[in-house]
């Protein structure tokens, strides 16, 4: 098996200092726990950022800051920028960090429902990403949360709509109203993907680990943070992402897999050395 | 195996003449492709109705009307009409049907790309359809397009938000964003409905009868008819609704399954003798 | 789609005319219900032998007898010996047909139960069946009963100890002690063979035709015949094999797959032209 | 879910001290590496034995002499005698343990190839083999090591030729000849159990922490040990079962999955209290 990429989720949108106060808002804060998780272990952080009081943001410049600063502390690290963004965004908004000079950022396949709010992300909207991302040769990782996701995405590459082969995916396993973070659907999904295709998962909140751990058996990678998930176990809070992750190469190490640094990680995603 | 209930989905909401002369757009056109799907095999009309110059509504009055003509002459079809309605309409125009003295409406599970469009069904919405239909004892039948929507309605009929047990599942599959219409991915969301359900497969486009055969093969049911697919065979248009379900009818017969009348497809769907 | 290739299991080992009096036994039955297949659009024959009182042999002189008999008739015809012969033979008798200069040969790929027998393939056998056709230019049919038969080959392919790409198998479903022939249990196996390869279901007794159809749907190829299934339909003895090829035909009629002439097969198996 | 039954099959039939001198043969070291097993965690001991010189027997005066030794110093576990001896022994000799006052015992649901043997589990002896049991009271373990085996046996238990519900399954993959331990496989394979059933899964070899993990992430149960694998990690041979099983508490650990104590899975697998 291929070396275990783990990517570190460190902030999100929608969770909040309440929620756990290690949630990070300022740029210091996103250093802090970008540098704890990969520290910890992670090759990869996926980043969202906020305003200084938490609100979500894809503002351009608050992106470059946020990024400049890890890159100074994690001079090695992949970061992928989120083109998601929040709900309500639009598509002009959420695809600002895809000035930067990034080498990949995360391209959502398709609309759903997120709990009581819907995730918007139609066909033209794609096809606008792509376009972008084939222009400013960014690698997407392509977020699937439903099978019909995947398909879009398989027919939008074979269509030149989007960056092609080799492809990577993430899927995204237990948001309410997607597909439910079972292993049985991970293994019907990844059976799915062309080969030579690389993947990693992402199961929400308790089903962070429950996901992770046959990934990391399935030769898969692996997505935790506290986008998706605040919790080193059940009742007690992560102190930071760096926790979180550690926990991942505990898994990994029990089950004989490797941990892939970032240098390791791109040449696995087929990205340029840095 | 069970007998099996073939659906025929006479009209659509997008559907055209112009597409196929045959899709009918007035009562008098409705009432004939109803009947011709009857004759033919159908246990169960799918209903949408458009106002005369084929643009699509949910319009009550129009429902009503268009329901007592159909069963003036096919006194003991089950008609099940849409509360799908067409893109761009709200959640109270989608409803009226359901303010009708019917068995059975369509129950959409979840929000996602068709095409270029958004099919908008929150959870929101989706609680009220529950809770109307349950307050006028109407049966759904739960249309899904993605696994993550057959896990919504899961998840709100045990909080009981949506009526029980025995289920009736739809499974539309081909719908461009969303499950490919293969026998493999009708097979994975098949194994995850709760034992004692019922489904239904449409499979759309070309698909339509690729999906009926192992639909069939499998012990479930199918719908068939203009809201899906207009062609009798590649290149050859439909004459009428009745001509694809007589071609359903043919496959059951050859696959040794007996198709079920109204009144059997009553008994089998739990719903009362009529 | 590729053409459907429709194979004919004619004769089989253990079904008899107390069964069903069409079963062939002597050289010119055998000629009688090949012809009615191939005339009925099967581009193959799957062939077993019998003495005149009907028990089973591996006898070289009679297949070559059967073969040229056949051929004579059917100059264009694909014969498939089979190499799995009938309970209880030895290896060596089991083989003999592959000394004659015959384009493919069947390869059973696990030992199992076979109802109350056992059906023994053990690995040693199977890599001297693998070698017997790397030598002698057998393309293999690849039955696999089992999860563990299919892989059970890839491994041996892949050590050079039978024939390599592209590969075709046979799944044989519904024998009583082997994988039931259920369309999912067909679609998670199919879902498991290398790219480029080629695939055939074969549904023992009534899953004759439940098989076919899904088979036919996803792309595959269908065997089937008096070794498999003795019925038309529930009740209804088949009067010959060409009863069954031709309902097969009807299906895929229905289901908008066109029939591979033997030249057309041999084409899409990457046999030589004849 | 349910807390973690953990088994430990610390002896087997084949392997050898030569293999790894922690391997037990006399009646001390199996009672040893049985305490080490329970004292890391194990609920189970799956249990063959051995003459002093290391030969696989299945005498039921050994048997009895080991089963009183374990009870001694483990007097609370849950011994599970194996059935299925060693390749070549009769159904008979097979049966000794049988005879014995035992809770649980394995059975084997059908013949397959082990490698380049034959493991041999008729129809005839699974129905002797299920008779047996019911006379005797004890609960199978129903081994399957392919797809076809567990529908043998739901049959067999269908008809009341083996002890009925609630059924127990051990999935055995990774056996060459038989089903691969994959992910994908395992899930294929549980989604076919009846509802109410409890399941373990043994990865054999390399395999058996790469099948733990999504097993106890799945809900299921895990069986490790010497007669399946005799390494702790990747070149480091394990210095008793006990730290098999302590790595598999571990993981345990990491899921949030609680370790259930033999009183407690006498409780979770429907067996009387002790």
């Amino acid at each position: 098996m291929e070396k275990l990429i783990i990517t570190a989720a460190i902030c999100g949108a929608e969770v909040t200092k309440e929620q756990n106060p290690a949630v990070p808002y300022t740029v210091e804060e996103i250093v802090r726990e970008a540098k704890s998780a990969v520290d910890a272990g992670a090759a990869i952080v996926h980043l969202h950022v906020r305003w200084d009081d938490g609100r979500p943001t894809q503002d351009k410049g608050r992106f470059k800051e946020c990024i400049d600063a890890i890159l100074k502390v994690c001079p090695d690290v992949i970061i992928i920028p989120s083109t998601g963004g929040a709900v309500g965004m639009t598509a002009e908004e959420r695809l600002q960090p895809t000035e930067l000079p990034i080498e990949m950022a995360t391209l959502d396949c398709g609309t759903c429902n997120f709990g009581d709010e819907v995730f918007e992300n139609t066909m033209p909207m794609m096809r606008d990403f792509g376009k972008r991302m084939m222009a400013n040769n960014i690698k997407p990782e392509y977020e699937c949360f439903e099978m019909g996701h995947l398909d879009t995405i398989l027919n939008m590459v074979k269509k030149g709509q989007a960056p092609g082969a080799p492809l990577h995916f993430n899927f995204v396993l237990g948001v309410p109203g997607c597909t439910p973070a079972t292993v049985s659907n991970l293994a019907w999904l990844v059976n799915a993907i062309p080969a030579g295709s690389t993947w990693c998962a992402t199961g929400v909140g308790r089903h962070e680990f429950l996901l992770a751990a046959p990934a990391i058996a399935m030769g898969g990678n692996v997505r935790v943070g506290f986008e998706d998930n605040l919790y080193l176990e059940k009742g007690v809070l992560a102190k930071s992402n760096g926790e979180l992750v550690a926990k991942v190469v505990r898994i990994a190490k029990e089950l004989g897999r490797e941990v892939a640094t970032s240098a390791e990680a791109r040449e696995i995603l087929g990205l340029k050395k840095k």
